[in-house]
């Protein structure tokens, strides 16, 4: 799931130089190699120097630090699922069916990037934790996709439209969480997470019925 | 807020002998106190054997393990965060109204707990890493009393009745998440947890109209 180009608009905080020079592109697929194989903590810019065959201090003239890249990497790992779930959007679907495919690719892209692919899933954990511009930039995204999908259903009248549109995209936004928070992905059962997110999406489409 | 003795009925996983011997209580006392200050990790069974005077090998007359005498605590701690919560369902309230105070309180006790016991708040959070029976118990005892409004509210025509009642309280109990699992509590600012609360609770009463 990592070879997709797409890393969506979630920001680029302490690179340096030129996005498309060579040796940037390099570091990143062997950041990301590095990272899935090993480990971010494990992972030196020493490492990935030595990988390149280029002097530590060369890395620098691109990223900042090894957070920086570990928040390149993070950025194009939430970028592809960001993808799938703006795909959703592209789909001949109802506002209430868009609705419902958006808790159901949460829960399918974190249990496949969990049990897939754990190291990568483990800097998402701590991009979290650190507050890392990478994960407000998916968080912006998906909000602002909620909010077009309800705006949609309110116009399409899928939807009611008397609930202030602010008050009723932060509820669902929060009702997301449990099936888009990788701490709460590790720790529920995999069956259950399924069931939960279509029986929440349930829930929050009948407080959406007109 | 630990002063109440009510520990609720989330279970005595890994104790032995009379649960009101007397150096059980004192082990207890002690173990919260050192927990409070020192945190779970650094507070070895050495020490609170120490503390009352006793030797390690009569602590373990009374626990199996530090994990056991953790167990107690949390299961202390939760215990207080329940009974506030089942004391919503005395009041002479709505059903509505009572569901709404679950979040409400949920938020409030976690908050509390989180800014004013923040070592207490870890060992909950170790708690739920480890799978810990008493966190078991507190959920199972928060998943029967929203079963419980819900169920009142459905008799007294507050509440539609045409959503099998398995699939809607699972549906409730996820909306709850966000505000009573101790990660998401730290990574989310306070003011925006409370309106966000307020918010959720809105949107599941509306789902619940008849």
């Amino acid at each position: 799931m990592v070879s997709d180009e797409n890393v969506g608009d979630v920001g680029r905080l302490g690179e340096r130089g030129p996005a498309d020079h060579r040796t940037r592109l390099q570091l990143l697929d062997e950041a990301e190699s590095h990272f899935r194989h090993y480990g971010y903590t494990k992972t030196t810019v020493a490492d990935l120097a030595r990988a390149i065959d280029v002097s530590p201090a060369y890395v620098y003239r691109f990223f900042d630090s090894k957070q920086a890249i570990g928040e390149a990497v993070c950025a194009k790992t939430l970028g592809q699922i960001c993808s799938s779930l703006q795909a959703i959007e592209a789909e001949p679907l109802s506002a209430s069916e868009r609705l419902r495919r958006i808790y159901r690719t949460m829960v399918a892209r974190g249990l496949e990037l969990y049990f897939s692919e754990r190291r990568l899933h483990d800097i998402v954990v701590a991009a979290i934790d650190g507050h890392w511009g990478s994960v407000r930039g998916y968080l912006d995204n998906l909000q602002a996709l909620v909010r077009r999908i309800v705006v949609a259903g309110r116009e399409s009248g899928e939807f009611e439209r008397k609930t202030p549109l602010d008050d009723l995209c932060a509820a669902i936004f929060c009702t997301l969480k449990p099936f888009g928070h990788p701490i709460l992905l590790e720790q529920t059962d995999r069956d259950t997470l399924q069931a939960d997110a279509e029986q929440v999406a349930n829930l929050v489409l009948r407080s959406l019925a007109p």
